[in-house]
């Protein structure tokens, strides 16, 4: 008996972030977390960017919302302050926006590994707690992945092969289109409860609550047909 | 996306010999087949037996339902007749019922080796396609296992030790009494839907229908939280 958790995801994504940690804590308290099965998928912010693009984040958000880069500075502050009060450090500095194609793919291949969860908290941890560019430097990247404990070697070659995991990206974000979600983070559970954005903790308990429940209600028994108990088999007609 | 299928079972039922085949007429025949997963689950139909113990089947029918052993007899050919019109062979003398806890265990064991439905096929075969004992038999039963492939010494091995699988096959029965079921085969989709009996290939074919839609409904989803999308994130209120 499983409840099967999927959550759509970006790196770019500050929500993402602190979603995750709410939805871990939710788990956390979960009486039944061992039958929950979490799979990260893929949502890139902005598909169209270029192979390496990398925009400082405060000027990008302030030309993003046509707002003042003192007004963008604070509205990163407000997002540090809440990640803050959940225990996550958050940098609102020397951060880049940027094409998150390439850790998408790499994380497909971290779930083929069964190691998918190790890269994106380091991901997260390289872009949201660190005053340093991740998307415009591969080096970074590669360094990232290797300190999370994953193989150099394998590590460049998938970002070498550019086809590498490629569709399993564009079809995660197919699948979030056909399921409506048109932010993230996007938390699906078991293809029956949507959960849009970074809840409180209460909510994605309650979810996961509403969902295992739907696993073990009364039973709906179509009944009738031949069928052998402790008392014996029902007998075929006899002519 | 998997549909989750239970299916409680004894290798005493003939009902749950022809389920198990018309279930798999559904499953052939369903366009989904490749994401349904089936596991097959201990019920014994008489679990006071005593190891070894072996009735030889029409004596053992008459005397439970008070009938004579000519009525008995043509009972079971009744049954060996819906067996026949869907392709599966039934002796109807010669046979035995009798304690099928070994079996149970085996079939737990089988499943850690990803081989269930092997060896079910196996035990239902020599069962009720042959005219000769199996229950009272532990050589046959050996036999029937090592020519379904499995290896001789760890089939011994298993069946030495009464202990091994005996909770699992218990667990498995306290389930299915959870679950409402008094009689086998009952086919339990998603831990939702409740199939109970021999039911025709269509019955099964709507519930795989019914559980696989399940699946992809249109979400219930909870928004109204932070998110980001495709035109930024949104923002924090600012002071």
């Amino acid at each position: 008996m499983t409840v099967e958790v999927e959550i759509w995801t970006d790196i770019n994504c500050p929500f993402c972030y602190l979603g995750k940690a709410r939805f871990e804590e939710a788990l956390e308290g979960f009486p039944h977390r061992d039958g929950v099965r979490v799979v990260h998928k893929s949502f890139e912010l902005d598909p169209t960017l270029p192979h390496g693009h990398s925009d400082a984040v405060v000027p990008h958000i302030a030309e993003k919302y046509g707002i003042s880069e003192a007004q963008a500075a604070a509205n990163e502050r407000g997002i540090g302050a809440q990640a803050e009060a959940m225990g996550l450090e958050y940098r609102t500095e020397g951060r880049d926006f940027g094409s998150s194609f390439d850790m998408h793919r790499l994380l497909h291949w971290a779930l083929e590994l069964g190691k998918q969860e190790t890269l994106l908290d380091a991901l997260y941890a390289a872009n949201f707690a660190e005053d340093a560019p991740l998307f415009g430097d591969t080096e970074r990247l590669v360094q990232v992945a290797v300190n999370a404990g994953f193989d150099e070697a394998s590590v460049r070659a998938v970002l070498a092969d550019s086809t590498a995991y490629a569709d399993a990206v564009r079809a995660d974000e197919a699948e979030a289109a056909r399921l409506g979600a048109r932010g993230v983070p996007f938390f699906v559970l078991d293809r029956k409860y949507g959960v849009s954005g970074a809840q409180p903790a209460e909510v994605f308990a309650q979810a996961l609550e509403q969902a295992w429940s739907d696993h073990a209600p009364e039973l709906e028994v179509i009944g009738g047909a031949d069928a052998c108990g402790p008392d014996g088999c029902a007998l075929p007609a006899r002519d």
